[in-house]
């Protein structure tokens, strides 16, 4: 058996719930609280190091980075595959995953507004600009990459799903939750809508998972 | 021909140098200054939406991305192949690039320093705070890591360079222009500068490009 360690909000934990839906993989959660700091605590820090989730453990080994995992995922798991089959549409696919999880999330990620919060005492109105700030720009090459190539279809390459597609999928449900306007991203929103729609992703969203609150 | 678009003091540059002569892989740069603003230039971005450097071209195409574009060079030229030839391994491997990748650079970029700069009227030694605080955590983390795998040799894993060296060397030599006490990462550390002494990482460093002052 493999166990996910997620919570429900992470839009890291969300990606790697999505995958293991796609592929049809059986899981067993264990929740982590980003809240309570359970990311802290020692028995989570001995498991990963990191101090961050999620983190899947498979055959007794660890795996940590969302970004990471779905590409074990999908070479320990072949179908369907995550990643087109031609290494250009490899490295766009995964350039397109990475304006997500390199150049938005991890500037919005709740650890980076608790700082800004604590360290500086601005305001949860200075945490929302900022957020938004890192949305539009991120959104905005997010957007221009997608409709300069003109290789997006129902999906980000095409018609079938990718790492794009499921990293697009949470960063569009949290820049919400954040109150973000989209308007500007319709190309970027439009595929996201249609892949939060399918099952795999329905399964996967954070208000269905036992943790939610 | 390919051509990168690269900035010397750039880190995620600095990796794309790093993996191009690791490969034995000719290259014309084009240099693109982050202090003038010319990747925000029309035509900077007409080439890459992203407005962000490294940029590679070959064969008429665009990939930006550096994580991507490192497993680009590595999937079209094999040899001397930079992950692990196992699933669990490359996802290890992948996992301590994205500790680089996602949890410490992003954070630490130029565009973040000037936005904390000119949005909060910070000051230099406020953003330098800032910097070595991710740098700090980030570092913790890799360094947590690769002691608990037990799996580091002269490499990060092994005594093979990978994507994992190719991400670390950059980062320390970052860290260390921005003055940060690296002391308690001494396992992190000690790769590095291994890693740097290699020739194809010396050709790399920013002192030695045409761009530099």
């Amino acid at each position: 058996m493999r166990t996910l360690y997620t919570f429900f909000r992470s839009s890291t934990s969300y990606r790697l719930r999505i995958a293991l839906a796609l592929k049809g993989l059986d899981w067993e959660p264990r929740f982590v609280s980003l809240p309570n700091m359970a990311h802290r605590t020692p028995d989570y820090m001995a498991l990963n190091p990191q101090g961050l989730v999620p983190a899947l453990v498979e055959d007794g080994k660890v795996f940590a980075q969302s970004l990471a995992v779905l590409e074990y995922l999908d070479e320990t798991h072949p179908e369907p595959p995550l990643l087109p089959g031609d290494a250009s549409g490899r490295a766009y696919v995964r350039g397109l995953a990475q304006v997500i999880g390199c150049d938005i999330h991890p500037l919005n990620n709740v650890r980076v507004l608790k700082y800004l919060k604590a360290r500086w005492q601005l305001s949860d109105d200075d945490a929302s600009e900022w957020y938004r700030h890192w949305i539009a720009e991120g959104f905005r090459s997010f957007e221009e990459t997608l409709a300069a190539s003109g290789l997006s279809g129902s999906c980000c390459l095409g018609d079938t799903v990718t790492i794009a597609d499921i990293c697009l999928v949470p960063q569009v449900a949290n820049a919400r939750r954040f109150l973000c306007d989209l308007a500007a991203f319709p190309l970027s929103v439009a595929i996201a809508d249609r892949a939060a729609a399918l099952p795999a992703f329905e399964a996967a969203h954070p208000s269905l998972q036992a943790d939610a609150f």
